[in-house]
Parts: C-alpha cells; sequence; structure tokens
C-alpha cells in the first residue's frame, strides 16, 4: 500500500502500518522461552540479582526503609511475600514498595548505562513477590525478571537521552514498564493482555530528576515496582489500554516529550539483550567517582597506609567529574558524590564501602582533615570516566596514577567473584552475615522448577 | 538586591527571590481557617461533594468498579473506610482507589472549565477516607476537600492549556497536588510537611490523554487519590521532596513541558477560589453536547413525544462539537460523545440519564434507527458549547431551536434543587433509593464538629 511519492510520504505510510510498540514487545515476552535464552544472558540475570539483592538487605537498618516500612505496613493486605531482611512479610504490591526503594537506597544497585536506569530496582521486586506469592518456580522469576529489565531498558532507551535530560527520573518513569512486563510473563498473560499492561503502566509512569537528592525520589522507586504489578494484574482482570500508549500522539514518549525510536525499543528482539549491558558498582559513590577511588586505593598500596605521611592530592577529571564532584560534604549525599571524601576515604582508611560514605565517616575529624588536603582540577585530555590522582608526600616525593576503566565498567567487569565479595559486605550490614554462603549458593542455583520461597525464606 | 539594568535582568532576579510555589501554596494551606472562607464558597465545596458523592453510587454496579474493587481488595490493611454502595470497607487508600475511579467513570462527575480537570475524583475519596479512618470531623473534612479542589485547579491552571494538549489527563497528574494538599490539611501537617508532600506528589504524577477512552485511566485516577494521600503520610513520616518540585529547571511543571504560570497558581490566594469556576454536570455525556440534548428536549416539550412524527434532525454546532461528536455509536463510552445519540435519546425518550448511554440503549433499534435520522453540520456562527436543532417533520412543518448556555454551564449552573435530583436518580441507580433523603440532608450538614463516620456509615 505505498504510494509512489516523496520520502516523507513513504516514512509516513510506513509507520502508519508500523506495528504498535507495546504490541510488538508484548508479543516477544509472551512467546518467550527461558530455554531459548542465551547462557551468558541468563548468567547475566542471575548477576543482576545477587547484586540487587545484596544492596537491599545491605541497608535493611537505614531509617528511611524503616520509615518506608512503617508507613506502607497498615496499608497492606495478606502477609504473602518477603520484605528483604526485616523478618516481615506484607501483600506482594507492599512488599515489592519496601524492597524497590532498600536495593535503589544508595545508588549502589545497578546501572544500564546507555540510559542510567537502574534496572532491578522497579523490576525484581514484584517479580519476586508475585512468584513467592504463588509458589512459582525460581526459573519463571528470574525469566520474568529479566524480560521485565529488557523491557524497561529498551524503552528507557527509546527516549533517551532527552527524556532523562528534561526531568524524567527513567529509572521509575521506565522502570514500571518493565515491572508490567515481569508480572505479565509471571501470570502467564497473553501477548493481548501484556499489550494492555504495559499500556496501563504507561498512565501510571511518574518520577522526577528535580527530586533525586531527597527522599521524594525512593516513593517513586516504590511506586514502579508496585504500580507496575497493579498494572498487570488490572490487565489479568480485563482492564484495558489505547494500543498506542506508549507512541501515541497523546502518549507517553511524546507527552514526556520524546517521539520514541522504534528501533531502539522493538528492534532485535532475542538477539540484542540490554542485560549484557548492566553494570555493577564496587563502591557505593557515583559511577565517575570510581577512577577518583581506584587511583587512590593503587598509590595507598604502592606507598603504604600513612595518611600522615601525604602533604597534598590532586584530582584531575573531565568536566563532568569536576561538575558533579567539587563541592562541600555536609551528609552522606554529598559523601558519595564528593571528589574530596573519595579520595580521603580511599588514601585514610584503604577501603570505600558503605561505612565510608557513612554520617559517621562524614563526620570524622580525620577524614574531614584529608578532605581539606584534595584539590580538583580539569584535565581535557581525560576521557569520561577516567581520574588521574597525583599525590604530594610530605617528603617531597610525588606519585601519580591515572584509572581509565575502572572495576564496574562496561569494559572492566565485576567477576562473579567480586560480586559475591559485595554481596557479603552488604550481607553483614543487613545484619545476615551468616547466611550470605548460602543466600549466595542458593542466588546462583535459582533458575530451577523450585519454587522462589526457599530463596524468599532465606532473605527474610 | 535588585541591581539596575534591563527588564530582563530585573524580572530574572525577581524569579531568583520568589518563593517556592510548594512553599506558598502549602503556607496558605496550612494557615487555613474555614471560618475566614466566604459563606458561598463553602457552600459550593458541598454541592461539589454532593454531587461526587451521587456519581460515586450511580455506578456502583458496574462491572469496572466491580473489578476494581475485586482486584484491589486482597491488597488492603484493616477495613477502616467505606467503599461508597458496596458494603465493604477497606484501608483508606484502597478505599481512595476504588471510590475516585466510581466518581469518574461516567465522566458524569464536577468539571472545572477552565482546566478540563474533574477535580473531585482525585481529592474528595482520600479526604474522607482519612477523615473516616481517623474520626475526624465532616467540618474538617469538608475544609480539606476545598482546600484539595483548589490546590489541584490552581497547579493545573498554571501549566494550561499546553498540559492537558501535550498528552496529560490533567484531572490525575494535577490532580494527586489536591489529594496530597487535602490529606496534609486534615493530618494537620505545619506549612513545611505540606510542602514536601506536595514535593513527593510530583514524583508520582502521571496520567496519559491517549488512554482517556480505556480503562486504563480509571486505575491513574484510582492511583491519584491514593498516592496523594500516600505523598502526605510519608511527609508527616518524615520523607522529603526538593524545595521546587514544582517549578525548578528538572521539576514537575517543565518535565510535562510548560513554564509554569507563577500567578495561575499562587496569585489571589483566599481571594480568588477556583471551586466557585466549578461545574456540574445534568447529563452523562461529554459537555459540548449538553446544548444539543436540551434543544431537543425543548423541542419534544413543543412537539409532544412522537419519535415516528420526526422526519429527520440537523444539529449545528461549532468545530469542536462535530470534530467530538459527528462519529458511529459502537459502545457507551461512543454513546457518551456522539451528536447522533444525544439527540436520539432525547427525542425518542424525552431523557438523557445513566440509562440513556447504558449498552442497552446503545443496541435499542428503536434508537438505531433514530440515530440515523440524525445530520451534524458546521456552524461557525455558533458559540462554543451552543447548538442549534431543526426537526422536519412528516407532515413539513420544520421547528427549531438553538441553545447557547445549557444547564450546567458556568452562566446557568445547576440549582442546589437540581442537583439533589440528580443525587436521587444516581442512588436509584446504585440501590440506594430509600436513604437518598437521608443522605442529602447529611452531606448539606457536613460541616459541624461531628465526626464523618455518620455520613460514610449511610454511604456503606
Amino acid at each position: 500500500m505505498r504510494a509512489g511519492g516523496t520520502g516523507d510520504s513513504m516514512a509516513s505510510a510506513s509507520a502508519a502500518q508500523a506495528p504498535h510498540l507495546g504490541d510488538t514487545l508484548a508479543r516477544w515476552v509472551a512467546a518467550s522461552d527461558w530455554r531459548d535464552i542465551p547462557a551468558p544472558v541468563r548468567h547475566e540475570a542471575k548477576r543482576a540479582l545477587l547484586n540487587h539483592l545484596g544492596c537491599a538487605i545491605g541497608v535493611a537498618r537505614d531509617p528511611a526503609v524503616q520509615t518506608a516500612l512503617a508507613v506502607i505496613r497498615p496499608f497492606s493486605g495478606a502477609a504473602s511475600a518477603t520484605v528483604i531482611a526485616q523478618g516481615v512479610k506484607l501483600d506482594p504490591m507492599a512488599a515489592s514498595f519496601v524492597n524497590a526503594i532498600a536495593s535503589n537506597l544508595l545508588d549502589y544497585d545497578d546501572t544500564h548505562l546507555a540510559t542510567v536506569i537502574h534496572p532491578s530496582a522497579p523490576v525484581a521486586p514484584p517479580v519476586l513477590a508475585l512468584a513467592e506469592q504463588r509458589g512459582l518456580s525460581g526459573e519463571d522469576a528470574l525469566h520474568a525478571f529479566l524480560l521485565g529489565m529488557e523491557a524497561a531498558c529498551r524503552i528507557g532507551l527509546g527516549v533517551s537521552p532527552g527524556h532523562y535530560a528534561r526531568g524524567w527520573h527513567i529509572t521509575t518513569s521506565a522502570g514500571i514498564f518493565g515491572a508490567a512486563a515481569g508480572c505479565a510473563k509471571l501470570l502467564g498473560l497473553s501477548a493481548e493482555r501484556t499489550w494492555h499492561a504495559l499500556g496501563i503502566a504507561a498512565s501510571q509512569s511518574s518520577g522526577l530528576v528535580e527530586n533525586l537528592a531527597t527522599a521524594a525520589k525512593n516513593v517513586a522507586v516504590g511506586n514502579a515496582a508496585r504500580n507496575g504489578l497493579l498494572a498487570a494484574l488490572f490487565a489479568e482482570a480485563g482492564y484495558e489500554a489505547a494500543p498506542a500508549a506508549i507512541e501515541g500522539p497523546l502518549g507517553w514518549a511524546r507527552a514526556t516529550g520524546d517521539p520514541p525510536d522504534r528501533e531502539a525499543i522493538a528492534g532485535a528482539l532475542g538477539t540484542r539483550w540490554e542485560a549484557t549491558r548492566n553494570t555493577y558498582k564496587p563502591y557505593p559513590a557515583g559511577i565517575v567517582f570510581h577512577a577518583v577511588i581506584e587511583a587512590c586505593l593503587a598509590l595507598r598500596e604502592e606507598i603504604g597506609p600513612a595518611p600522615e605521611a601525604i602533604a597534598s592530592v590532586g584530582v584531575a577529571g573531565d568536566a563532568l567529574l569536576l561538575a558533579r564532584g567539587d563541592r562541600p560534604v555536609r551528609n552522606e549525599r554529598d559523601a558519595r558524590v564528593s571528589i574530596h571524601h573519595a579520595a580521603a576515604v580511599s588514601l585514610v582508611r584503604g577501603r570505600a564501602g558503605i561505612a565510608e560514605f557513612a554520617m559517621d565517616a562524614v563526620a570524622d575529624p580525620m577524614l574531614a582533615a584529608f578532605r581539606a588536603k584534595v584539590a580538583a582540577q580539569l584535565d581535557e585530555a581525560l576521557p569520561r570516566g577516567a581520574a588521574t590522582v597525583s599525590l604530594r608526600l610530605a617528603d617531597g616525593r610525588e606519585v601519580r596514577r591515572t584509572v581509565t576503566t575502572p572495576r564496574g565498567s562496561l569494559e572492566n567487569p565485576l567477576s562473579d567473584r567480586e560480586l559475591e565479595e559485595k554481596f557479603r559486605s552488604n550481607a553483614a550490614l543487613g545484619g545476615l552475615a551468616e547466611r550470605s554462603g548460602t543466600l549466595i549458593d542458593s542466588i546462583w542455583a535459582i533458575d530451577t522448577p523450585s519454587p522462589v520461597t526457599g530463596l524468599c525464606h532465606l532473605l527474610a
């Protein structure tokens, strides 16, 4: 039905014939078979889950998580889904809400760098909660989690980078589609019902960058998880959505400001896997500070643990590093995005874990004094994500180290063993140290027909 | 601190000094005293409540409402808030969710014409549910409801008309601020905590015009009510939001596409009342069809109830009427926005109530045949909202009627008695006919220090 004419009219005819994005994604999700998914992709889903669960465990005692639990608890139905490391069950929506908040609280969770989505936080909690409530298998839960991450990252990619730049916190605004897709898969919805679930999710999508430095962000992360599950349940019950809820003239992508990139969203399904472009942080600090930390840790190895022998520290990086990180440190949020604090903890304590970015560390007089020794400067020759650290020592020597691809970057990913180490540190903070080995083994072995309830019991 | 300079730089200095919108609104909400509010404004809040509750009662047996109740019920905490006309209580968030969906289901609820917000649906349900749960007074509930409507309509006005035109269903995307403000007032939050509640609500704001013709809309209406209450509860518990969550460079207004109009949002607080610009529909059809209905009803009075004597019907209106209403009728949604159906039920049945726009009426062969006699045509001389109906009779006569300000318009508002009539019709449909008089009396008398629980008991 393509009449001859200009390129424009052909493009427009082609667009008119193009299938709806929700339809294409939904067909793929509904038809997906776990056995057809390449082994490295399936393994990556387990790595994401291990990282995700560790992050949620690590902050179990954080007041923000405790408050979220206290506020939502009176609004929960029958206790059927585990709230991680709290010794409490809630209904699957309420449990998803709290678990999503916890896993993303410190931004220590995974990052899909192409979109800056933290994909596990909105997707894994509702999938696990629903699987636990219904006694579904670990394999089904992992499969649904993987497909949900794909849906979230692909839809986010289709509106990037404008979406985030315009003020949309893409982890929640795109993440909700992943929660809906994952839950739809787990509920065994047809392609048509899954399409409606995505469309219902579109009308619940929210989250603002303006609020990122505040706890208002946490509520949106919790709701992305909760409302994705809600969308799938309403689709299951027969509620419908508009066919073009994602790409229509008054649909999600354009209302948030972007004509969607169809290929990024619905191209190469089953061959391009966004999960393999996911990354995991070794340090609970902004990702641009990781090179600073690694350069400092390496220099400390070289000169030995003697911070008093360091007269001054120069940190050079690109414009983004300086824009994000050259600031006073008054609280934990500042600390996680401070060049000065990142250098101080790495050189003084030789560690950059959760404890090093907590309020105790912010207030530590020795670290405060050391932060004052650190000066940041621009080096436009350095690529994004890289840093050069130079120490001038009290004896007059100068030592220097440049890190270009820190651990946790796409080029230098954390190994499975390093992810296990991170998990163990988080488990210790969350009070689950003694069972961290069992948990790690259970997560690596999740993809079996056994119900996921065993793992959930260990997580309680 | 205004340095001399161009108008632009002064404006920019002034903008820099302008208080945050959330702060200004929150201070006003927190400080508002019921006794300072003019009596006509307080009465308008009761009229809105009467209309709202009637609409929710009228659709109590609708499958969409029954489905919403069935889906959300397993996810409710302790039963403490009435689900209207269902004989069921749920927790305040779950009850708000269902009641908001019901009251807006047919778009038969109130309309703030300047923004096309349906202000009661997202605001009244969480306010009433919270007041019932906590045993608060009817006066406090009505006060919170009024302030919530003001917050929703003012914030909506500040981004109109671009916001809706770009795809945002403003009833939910702005309505959530009203739910948060009303609940914050009822919780007795300080100005600062109310400011945070508005900011948390900003990150939960959602709802798409693309989905308006589907049940996905209903989920968003329910969530606007539910999440506004959630925002207030999190603000009460100490969660914070960014100071400029509404107007900041990466905040709500700009992310959704508009630089906010500060005066529309925060000007003349306490003297300009958007509640007095609210309207109530006498017919459950799109508001542009009301003039068609009234012209037809008047002509039927004139010629008598003999539809077989009508050979053909001409309906003339402006471009908006024709764009919205000249379409085939396959279901109830079509019927509510059809020139042909509006004329048919008015001329054949002499009524245009809920029953006349239900599926039975859509499928009625006599109405279907009559719809085919109706032809629509453009009359650019007619103002928006007006219509001229001409009947050519079998005996050769022609009669004609023009209606410019139909009942329910700002210029020709429904009287209190007419609102009571509408309530009674709705109550009969919802199975509460025998107590409609008691309910009407209770709603007119709600503004007392007595707990609102008495009214809620009658609504059960």
